[in-house]
Protein backbone atom coordinates (compact mmCIF):
# COMPACT_ATOMS: atom_id res chain seq x y z
CA UNK A 1 0.00 0.00 0.00
CA UNK A 2 1.29 3.83 -0.67
CA UNK A 3 0.82 6.31 1.84
CA UNK A 4 1.17 5.03 5.00
CA UNK A 5 0.50 6.35 8.47
CA UNK A 6 3.13 7.17 10.56
CA UNK A 7 1.37 8.61 13.21
CA UNK A 8 0.92 6.91 16.66
CA UNK A 9 -2.80 6.20 16.43
CA UNK A 10 -4.70 2.35 16.15
CA UNK A 11 -6.78 3.31 13.65
CA UNK A 12 -3.84 4.59 10.87
CA UNK A 13 -1.80 1.42 12.42
CA UNK A 14 -4.91 -0.75 11.71
CA UNK A 15 -5.59 0.69 8.31
CA UNK A 16 -1.71 0.21 7.21
CA UNK A 17 -2.73 -3.21 7.59
CA UNK A 18 -6.12 -3.94 5.75
CA UNK A 19 -6.76 0.53 4.98
CA UNK A 20 -6.25 -0.78 1.08
CA UNK A 21 -9.14 -1.81 -1.69
CA UNK A 22 -8.73 -5.05 -1.77
CA UNK A 23 -7.14 -6.47 1.66
CA UNK A 24 -10.28 -6.46 3.63
CA UNK A 25 -12.21 -7.98 0.63
CA UNK A 26 -10.07 -10.88 1.02
CA UNK A 27 -10.16 -10.91 4.66
CA UNK A 28 -13.90 -11.38 4.02
CA UNK A 29 -13.53 -14.12 1.80
CA UNK A 30 -11.37 -16.48 4.33
CA UNK A 31 -14.33 -15.24 6.85
CA UNK A 32 -16.59 -16.87 4.58
CA UNK A 33 -14.13 -20.05 3.97
CA UNK A 34 -12.15 -19.13 1.43
CA UNK A 35 -8.91 -21.11 1.72
CA UNK A 36 -7.38 -21.54 -1.61
CA UNK A 37 -5.67 -19.14 -4.36
CA UNK A 38 -8.38 -19.71 -6.55
CA UNK A 39 -11.36 -19.56 -4.49
CA UNK A 40 -10.41 -16.10 -3.58
CA UNK A 41 -9.89 -15.38 -6.73
CA UNK A 42 -13.31 -16.78 -8.25
CA UNK A 43 -15.11 -14.85 -5.41
CA UNK A 44 -13.84 -11.52 -5.65
CA UNK A 45 -12.77 -11.17 -8.91
CA UNK A 46 -9.53 -9.77 -8.20
CA UNK A 47 -6.50 -9.26 -11.15
CA UNK A 48 -4.36 -12.79 -10.03
CA UNK A 49 -0.88 -10.36 -9.54
CA UNK A 50 -3.33 -8.19 -7.36
CA UNK A 51 -4.43 -11.10 -5.58
CA UNK A 52 -1.29 -12.91 -4.96
CA UNK A 53 0.62 -9.80 -3.45
CA UNK A 54 -2.41 -9.17 -0.98
CA UNK A 55 -2.35 -12.38 -0.24
CA UNK A 56 1.39 -12.52 0.58
CA UNK A 57 1.19 -8.84 2.44
CA UNK A 58 -1.79 -10.72 4.43
CA UNK A 59 0.67 -13.20 5.74
CA UNK A 60 3.61 -10.93 6.38
CA UNK A 61 1.31 -9.09 8.74
CA UNK A 62 0.30 -12.34 10.45
CA UNK A 63 -3.58 -12.09 9.70
CA UNK A 64 -3.22 -15.46 7.21
CA UNK A 65 -0.69 -18.38 7.60
CA UNK A 66 0.40 -20.06 4.40
CA UNK A 67 0.27 -23.92 4.88
CA UNK A 68 1.40 -25.98 2.36
CA UNK A 69 -1.09 -28.88 1.38
CA UNK A 70 0.67 -31.17 -0.85
CA UNK A 71 3.50 -32.93 -0.52
CA UNK A 72 6.09 -31.44 -3.26
CA UNK A 73 5.07 -28.29 -1.32
CA UNK A 74 3.59 -26.54 -4.60
CA UNK A 75 0.07 -26.08 -3.34
CA UNK A 76 -0.86 -23.89 -0.60
CA UNK A 77 -3.94 -22.90 1.86
CA UNK A 78 -4.15 -19.85 3.58
CA UNK A 79 -6.10 -19.53 7.10
CA UNK A 80 -6.84 -16.69 9.38
CA UNK A 81 -4.50 -16.72 12.45
CA UNK A 82 -5.76 -15.38 15.62
CA UNK A 83 -4.76 -12.17 14.26
CA UNK A 84 -6.94 -12.51 11.76
CA UNK A 85 -10.29 -13.88 13.61
CA UNK A 86 -9.71 -10.73 16.03
CA UNK A 87 -11.09 -8.55 12.79
CA UNK A 88 -14.27 -10.87 12.75
CA UNK A 89 -15.66 -7.78 15.22
CA UNK A 90 -14.42 -5.11 12.17
CA UNK A 91 -15.92 -6.77 9.17
CA UNK A 92 -19.36 -7.70 11.27
CA UNK A 93 -19.30 -3.98 11.59
CA UNK A 94 -18.65 -3.25 8.22
CA UNK A 95 -20.50 -5.36 7.18
CA UNK A 96 -24.15 -4.05 9.21
CA UNK A 97 -22.90 -0.69 8.06
CA UNK A 98 -23.02 -1.52 4.43
CA UNK A 99 -26.28 -3.83 5.09
CA UNK A 100 -27.66 -0.33 6.33
CA UNK A 101 -26.89 3.15 4.82
CA UNK A 102 -25.53 1.33 0.96
CA UNK A 103 -27.81 -1.29 0.10
CA UNK A 104 -30.62 -1.03 2.99
CA UNK A 105 -31.82 -4.53 4.65
CA UNK A 106 -34.24 -5.00 2.42
CA UNK A 107 -32.10 -5.31 -0.37
CA UNK A 108 -29.00 -6.83 0.83
CA UNK A 109 -27.05 -8.83 -1.21
CA UNK A 110 -25.87 -11.59 1.64
CA UNK A 111 -27.68 -12.35 4.90
CA UNK A 112 -25.94 -14.19 7.42
CA UNK A 113 -27.43 -16.27 10.11
CA UNK A 114 -26.53 -18.24 13.17
CA UNK A 115 -25.57 -22.40 11.90
CA UNK A 116 -28.75 -24.97 13.08
CA UNK A 117 -31.84 -21.93 14.48
CA UNK A 118 -31.50 -19.83 11.08
CA UNK A 119 -31.47 -16.45 13.86
CA UNK A 120 -30.18 -13.67 11.71
CA UNK A 121 -27.34 -11.04 12.81
CA UNK A 122 -28.52 -8.90 15.95
CA UNK A 123 -27.47 -5.12 15.50
CA UNK A 124 -24.25 -4.61 17.64
CA UNK A 125 -24.27 -1.66 19.57
CA UNK A 126 -21.35 -1.22 21.44
CA UNK A 127 -22.01 -0.79 25.15
CA UNK A 128 -20.02 0.75 28.63
CA UNK A 129 -20.46 -2.04 31.15
CA UNK A 130 -23.66 -0.85 32.30
CA UNK A 131 -25.34 -1.55 29.06
CA UNK A 132 -25.40 2.00 28.34
CA UNK A 133 -24.69 2.14 24.50
CA UNK A 134 -21.03 3.78 23.71
CA UNK A 135 -21.74 6.95 21.93
CA UNK A 136 -19.00 9.98 20.81
CA UNK A 137 -20.30 12.29 23.41
CA UNK A 138 -19.68 9.43 26.13
CA UNK A 139 -16.04 9.21 25.06
CA UNK A 140 -12.78 11.42 26.08
CA UNK A 141 -9.83 10.78 24.27
CA UNK A 142 -6.51 10.80 26.28
CA UNK A 143 -2.76 10.14 25.77
CA UNK A 144 -2.42 6.44 26.04
CA UNK A 145 0.58 4.34 27.52
CA UNK A 146 1.75 4.58 24.16
CA UNK A 147 1.89 8.41 23.24
CA UNK A 148 4.20 10.72 21.80
CA UNK A 149 4.88 13.97 22.03
CA UNK A 150 2.49 15.17 19.62
CA UNK A 151 -0.17 13.13 21.11
CA UNK A 152 0.16 14.33 24.17
CA UNK A 153 -0.02 17.65 23.28
CA UNK A 154 -2.63 17.28 21.05
CA UNK A 155 -5.01 16.40 23.96
CA UNK A 156 -4.12 18.29 26.33
CA UNK A 157 -4.99 21.39 23.93
CA UNK A 158 -8.41 20.19 24.39
CA UNK B 1 -10.33 5.99 -4.95
CA UNK B 2 -9.52 3.97 -7.74
CA UNK B 3 -9.95 -0.15 -7.85
CA UNK B 4 -14.06 0.28 -7.12
CA UNK B 5 -15.60 -2.71 -6.29
CA UNK B 6 -18.36 -3.67 -8.14
CA UNK B 7 -19.37 -6.82 -7.02
CA UNK B 8 -22.92 -6.62 -4.16
CA UNK B 9 -21.30 -7.08 -1.07
CA UNK B 10 -21.33 -4.71 1.65
CA UNK B 11 -18.02 -5.26 2.64
CA UNK B 12 -17.05 -4.32 -1.24
CA UNK B 13 -19.38 -1.58 -0.73
CA UNK B 14 -17.88 0.34 2.04
CA UNK B 15 -14.56 -0.41 1.02
CA UNK B 16 -15.60 1.41 -2.19
CA UNK B 17 -16.91 4.60 0.72
CA UNK B 18 -14.01 4.35 3.18
CA UNK B 19 -11.62 1.52 1.85
CA UNK B 20 -9.14 4.30 1.41
CA UNK B 21 -5.73 4.89 3.66
CA UNK B 22 -6.86 8.51 4.80
CA UNK B 23 -10.66 8.15 4.23
CA UNK B 24 -11.20 6.21 7.48
CA UNK B 25 -8.54 8.13 9.85
CA UNK B 26 -10.63 11.37 8.36
CA UNK B 27 -13.85 10.03 9.79
CA UNK B 28 -11.91 8.96 13.49
CA UNK B 29 -10.86 12.50 13.67
CA UNK B 30 -14.55 13.45 13.51
CA UNK B 31 -15.49 11.22 15.88
CA UNK B 32 -12.75 12.77 18.09
CA UNK B 33 -14.27 16.14 17.57
CA UNK B 34 -12.82 17.60 14.77
CA UNK B 35 -14.91 20.01 12.81
CA UNK B 36 -12.86 22.34 10.58
CA UNK B 37 -10.41 21.64 7.58
CA UNK B 38 -7.14 23.26 9.69
CA UNK B 39 -7.81 20.99 12.57
CA UNK B 40 -8.36 17.56 10.54
CA UNK B 41 -4.74 19.15 8.62
CA UNK B 42 -3.23 19.54 12.10
CA UNK B 43 -4.16 16.26 13.53
CA UNK B 44 -3.59 13.91 10.62
CA UNK B 45 -0.86 15.55 8.45
CA UNK B 46 -2.28 14.71 5.37
CA UNK B 47 -1.28 16.89 2.20
CA UNK B 48 -3.79 19.55 1.75
CA UNK B 49 -5.02 18.66 -1.27
CA UNK B 50 -5.56 15.06 -0.52
CA UNK B 51 -7.55 16.17 2.82
CA UNK B 52 -9.37 18.68 0.35
CA UNK B 53 -10.07 15.63 -2.35
CA UNK B 54 -11.03 13.16 1.09
CA UNK B 55 -13.80 15.90 2.39
CA UNK B 56 -15.10 16.58 -0.82
CA UNK B 57 -15.77 12.81 -1.35
CA UNK B 58 -17.23 11.78 2.30
CA UNK B 59 -19.47 14.88 1.94
CA UNK B 60 -20.58 13.35 -1.37
CA UNK B 61 -20.83 10.20 0.27
CA UNK B 62 -23.14 11.46 2.98
CA UNK B 63 -20.96 10.62 5.48
CA UNK B 64 -19.82 14.25 6.54
CA UNK B 65 -21.67 17.45 6.16
CA UNK B 66 -20.18 20.71 5.06
CA UNK B 67 -21.97 23.55 6.35
CA UNK B 68 -21.28 27.81 6.04
CA UNK B 69 -20.32 28.85 9.37
CA UNK B 70 -19.69 32.52 8.34
CA UNK B 71 -21.94 35.24 6.99
CA UNK B 72 -20.22 35.19 3.52
CA UNK B 73 -19.93 31.90 3.52
CA UNK B 74 -16.32 31.46 3.09
CA UNK B 75 -15.79 29.38 6.41
CA UNK B 76 -16.87 25.54 6.29
CA UNK B 77 -17.19 23.08 9.19
CA UNK B 78 -17.97 19.35 8.34
CA UNK B 79 -19.86 17.39 10.65
CA UNK B 80 -20.89 14.16 10.99
CA UNK B 81 -24.50 12.79 9.60
CA UNK B 82 -26.72 9.73 10.72
CA UNK B 83 -24.72 7.88 8.25
CA UNK B 84 -21.30 9.08 9.41
CA UNK B 85 -22.29 8.41 12.97
CA UNK B 86 -23.23 4.79 12.18
CA UNK B 87 -19.48 4.15 11.53
CA UNK B 88 -18.88 4.50 15.69
CA UNK B 89 -19.06 0.40 15.86
CA UNK B 90 -16.85 0.18 12.82
CA UNK B 91 -14.27 2.86 14.65
CA UNK B 92 -14.29 1.22 17.84
CA UNK B 93 -13.72 -1.96 16.65
CA UNK B 94 -10.85 -0.61 14.25
CA UNK B 95 -9.35 0.86 17.54
CA UNK B 96 -10.03 -2.48 19.87
CA UNK B 97 -8.28 -4.33 17.37
CA UNK B 98 -5.39 -2.07 16.62
CA UNK B 99 -4.45 -1.56 20.45
CA UNK B 100 -4.40 -4.94 20.97
CA UNK B 101 -3.00 -6.20 17.78
CA UNK B 102 -1.01 -4.16 16.38
CA UNK B 103 0.59 -1.67 19.47
CA UNK B 104 -0.61 -4.19 22.41
CA UNK B 105 -2.64 -2.93 25.51
CA UNK B 106 0.29 -1.19 27.24
CA UNK B 107 1.61 0.73 24.43
CA UNK B 108 -1.69 2.27 23.10
CA UNK B 109 -0.98 5.70 21.88
CA UNK B 110 -4.74 6.51 22.44
CA UNK B 111 -6.69 6.23 25.57
CA UNK B 112 -10.75 6.20 25.76
CA UNK B 113 -12.53 6.96 29.03
CA UNK B 114 -15.90 6.94 29.29
CA UNK B 115 -16.71 10.97 30.41
CA UNK B 116 -17.30 11.77 34.00
CA UNK B 117 -16.82 7.35 35.44
CA UNK B 118 -12.67 7.49 33.66
CA UNK B 119 -14.46 3.53 32.92
CA UNK B 120 -11.94 2.36 30.05
CA UNK B 121 -13.19 1.17 26.59
CA UNK B 122 -14.62 -2.08 27.39
CA UNK B 123 -13.77 -4.84 24.93
CA UNK B 124 -16.37 -5.13 22.35
CA UNK B 125 -17.67 -8.49 21.52
CA UNK B 126 -20.68 -9.53 19.63
CA UNK B 127 -23.05 -11.65 20.66
CA UNK B 128 -26.27 -13.65 19.36
CA UNK B 129 -29.32 -12.59 21.39
CA UNK B 130 -28.54 -14.99 23.98
CA UNK B 131 -25.30 -13.86 24.60
CA UNK B 132 -23.23 -16.41 22.70
CA UNK B 133 -20.41 -14.61 21.29
CA UNK B 134 -20.79 -14.66 17.10
CA UNK B 135 -18.06 -16.55 15.88
CA UNK B 136 -17.16 -17.71 12.46
CA UNK B 137 -18.42 -21.22 12.96
CA UNK B 138 -21.33 -19.86 14.02
CA UNK B 139 -22.49 -18.14 10.70
CA UNK B 140 -24.19 -19.07 7.60
CA UNK B 141 -23.82 -16.61 4.66
CA UNK B 142 -26.63 -17.22 2.27
CA UNK B 143 -27.90 -15.18 -0.74
CA UNK B 144 -29.73 -11.92 0.83
CA UNK B 145 -32.84 -9.85 -1.23
CA UNK B 146 -30.75 -8.16 -3.32
CA UNK B 147 -28.36 -10.80 -4.37
CA UNK B 148 -27.57 -11.69 -7.58
CA UNK B 149 -26.86 -14.51 -9.28
CA UNK B 150 -23.10 -14.58 -9.20
CA UNK B 151 -23.93 -14.24 -4.91
CA UNK B 152 -26.85 -17.29 -5.72
CA UNK B 153 -24.57 -19.74 -7.44
CA UNK B 154 -21.61 -19.12 -5.29
CA UNK B 155 -23.42 -19.80 -1.70
CA UNK B 156 -25.41 -23.11 -3.50
CA UNK B 157 -22.20 -23.90 -4.39
CA UNK B 158 -21.39 -24.55 -0.49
Amino acid sequence: MTNKHTQPCSVAAALNVFGDAWTLRIVLEAFYGATRFEEFRRSTAIAKNILADRLRQLTDDGILARRSISEKGTRFEYVLTEKGEGLSTVMLSIIQWGDRWVYGEDNKPVKLSRVGTGEGLPLFVPTWRDGTPIDRDSLVPSPGPGANEAIKKRFSDE
